[in-house]
């Protein structure tokens, strides 16, 4: 690696500043000693809990992360009024296969996705037809009619990135009872977007298209995929239940929270550093994304706590309805523009609190290789890999705007088992991996706001 | 990294053939869909259960090893009687305060060390004397006769590799008692071992000196050391019970498990590769190193699935004795020479079955040269630190004969939540992060009996 960094040392243009490295020390041993992201997420989790947009769970958290930064003292702390999608579940999802000739009548770990329309209390029943995947529904075509369709996708574990992986199982979950309403099925079940076989439901967003009819769409476990996979090849008139209750309510006000401090050279120039605040409606959004708006604003309480003044303007920022309708994200960057911000970096931790790897990042040629210039400051805490593409499905909406846009990169193993469920608690959560992820992504924005992109 | 693998290709002496990017490709594809490292995992931890050197359990661990390795027609499989120390816990430990002024009599979370002398049912009483490490007890000199010393340094929480604050932390555990009873101490308590604030004890090793008396030694949780530091600093004259039963018996005999696939082209060259079979008797030894074991295992396994011959010798050893004695390393050692055996490589893995980040190795500087060669192979499975000085203490009596001994090293983060405690369970590991270590296990051996070292 020396070599590397000997290289890096020649490129022109670039300078890495001798006291970077003991700021970024400074950094990590007061995260790793006495850090709040830990116990803020505690409370975050504990005391308030699941929080879709809408929810009064969002609205507790809305004001809980004001009065978190105002604690602070940061320079601001303000709210972005953004209206957003109201989703409900509305009762208990139910999958019941009724007539297997094994077993009878079998109840299946159900979970009805977000924003689906529900059956309601009288429910529907269908023959299953199973599928693989969408191009496989395609060639089914009209022999779906009428039937409830079955996708029955794995995560491909072969990926050594479980974001791979999802990405190229996700579109059975998002779009597929879309796709099954326009062939005529009259619902939809999917395999929980999990690489691992247990018995936890994962929900997650669903999107009607709106010249047909909005069939039902449940997710079930991988173990009940498993098993409804195998007695439908042994009795193909396999006949299941759907009940729902999911109903898309009028839109509701709901809001980003952000705090800043504000830059002493270059106040103009901002960076944006956080995770959305929202969550699936079961579990208590501990990876998925409280740990991401915890880190976020530890960004700026560090600076407080050193009594760092940044050169350019750092604004920690909670993004509102990232799962069910990127509204938060969208009405963000729409205000930057009529504003005329500049921001020259956004970061979004929306992949989980668990062991920092590397960050992703979308920008210019310059802007990335800047990026990757400063892997040699991040090496010695484990975090090497910034060369990767991405960044953030919040920050993503600034792109026309010209930021470099980045995304903390956590080893992704676990993030699966989690993911939307009822599993994604506080105690899933390891503190220390936390924590590295708060210094990681406070030492990048300490680059960023010293060195600018 | 483009510029790294480049200059990689330039190094003299150097190939990376074409076919084996494929071949590693292969044994990770393997192992993620339908590896056997997990499964084998449980039975070890669930039908067999913890596994102390001379205990009933080891031998069990040592015949059920031995079947499942001749059941997957390795070449030979073959077990090598080593005598073990045999200690024997023999009870119940207690540690309680007895006179605290604010809470009466308090019971602490506590865990005899092992290879320790108990008091027997009768117990004994004496008052504390807090120290954070050895130079400090030395200070205090004759302070301490007739106390009991309570050892209350903490792991160093800024230190990214938690081997490190181990390191830095671990003397007061394995010679505390020892130094303690120079001074005329009667009795040690030590804080566990662990960088987490929580109520589970952690035993492992302790030395006496064999000129000073055996003194009682037992770890308590780091909450009650917490604690019992706060009473004390409130009440100094604070008194404690203590009662261990902890007894060394006469040596047993034990065996080291090892199974070999005889080398093609250079059979005499022999890749060992593997971890401890031994465990405390707490838990189920799972990430200590039920995990190193699965995985030693599974790399010859993976070869018989591929039908793969290997141009080396390469043998899955399971070493007993690592926790209290290390009989098995160096009789496996010793044995070695004898034979005339040539090792070029030795493999260990027992730092868990955690993320595998890199290999840490000891040997000459061509030897250590050509395995960071390899880094660019193992870049794409998120295993990128070829780098780190280090290995494994079961290899380590194999030194002088002058294989390269290489460590597999795990993401530390967590490991210090569960080693040697009864929370070190099948349950406590991921299957991911195990199988991504026992394929890049395979990987190395793969590449070392190809291109030797």
């Amino acid at each position: 690696m020396r070599k590397l960094l000997f290289l890096l040392f020649l490129l022109p243009g670039i300078s890495i500043a001798q006291d970077h490295e003991s700021n970024i020390r400074k950094i990590y041993d007061a995260e790793l000693s006495a850090g709040h992201t830990y116990n803020n997420l505690r409370y975050l989790c504990k005391e308030i809990g699941n929080r879709l947009a809408g929810s009064p769970g969002a609205a507790a958290a809305v004001e809980w992360t004001r009065q978190l930064m105002e604690s602070y003292g940061f320079d601001t702390v303000y709210l972005q009024p953004v209206m957003v999608p109201h989703w409900v579940r509305g009762g208990k999802d139910i999958v019941r296969i009724t007539n297997s000739e094994k077993h009878g009548s079998v109840e299946l770990s159900a979970l009805a996705l977000g924003n689906t329309q529900g059956t309601g209390p009288s429910g529907l029943v269908g023959e299953v037809v199973e599928v693989k995947s969408i191009p496989e529904l395609k060639e089914l075509g009209e022999k779906v009619r009428g039937k409830i369709v079955f996708f029955n996708g794995p995560m491909d574990p072969t990926k050594v990135d479980a974001f791979e992986a999802y990405g190229g199982a996700n579109a059975q979950r998002s779009i597929g009872a879309a796709e099954a309403s326009k062939l005529g099925a009259i619902g939809s079940i999917v395999r929980s977007l999990s690489n691992t076989i247990n018995d936890i439901p994962h929900t997650g967003s669903q999107r009607y298209n709106p010249d047909f009819p909005k069939i039902p769409a449940l997710a079930i476990s991988t173990q009940d995929a498993e098993l409804l996979s195998t007695l439908l090849s042994e009795q193909p008139d396999l006949r299941i239940y759907l009940e729902s209750h999911g109903e898309m309510k009028a839109d509701k006000l709901s809001y980003n929270v952000v705090g800043e401090i504000r830059g002493s050279e270059k106040p103009e120039e901002i960076i944006a550093v956080g995770g959305h605040l929202d969550s699936w409606d079961v579990g208590e959004g501990a990876h998925d994304d409280g740990a991401g708006c915890m880190q976020g604003i530890e960004v700026l309480r560090l600076y407080k706590e050193f009594g760092w003044k940044p050169k350019r303007t750092i604004r920690a920022v909670m993004w509102m309805n990232e799962e069910n309708g990127l509204r938060g994200g969208q009405e963000y960057a729409k205000i930057a523009k009529e504003k005329g911000e500049k921001h020259i970096a956004a970061i979004e931790s929306d992949s989980g609190g668990f062991l920092p790897i590397g960050f992703s990042s979308t920008g210019t040629e310059e802007q990335r290789a800047k990026l990757m210039s400063w892997t040699p400051l991040f090496k010695p805490y484990q975090v090497w890999n910034l060369e990767k593409a991405g960044g953030g499905a919040d920050i993503g909406p600034l792109r026309d705007q010209g930021p470099l846009l980045i995304g903390l990169e956590p080893d992704s193993q676990k993030y699966f088992l989690y993911h939307h469920t009822e599993a994604d608690v506080f105690e899933a959560v390891d503190q220390r991996e936390l924590e590295l992820g708060a210094a990681a992504m406070t030492a990048l924005v300490y680059l960023l706001e010293q060195e600018g992109i």
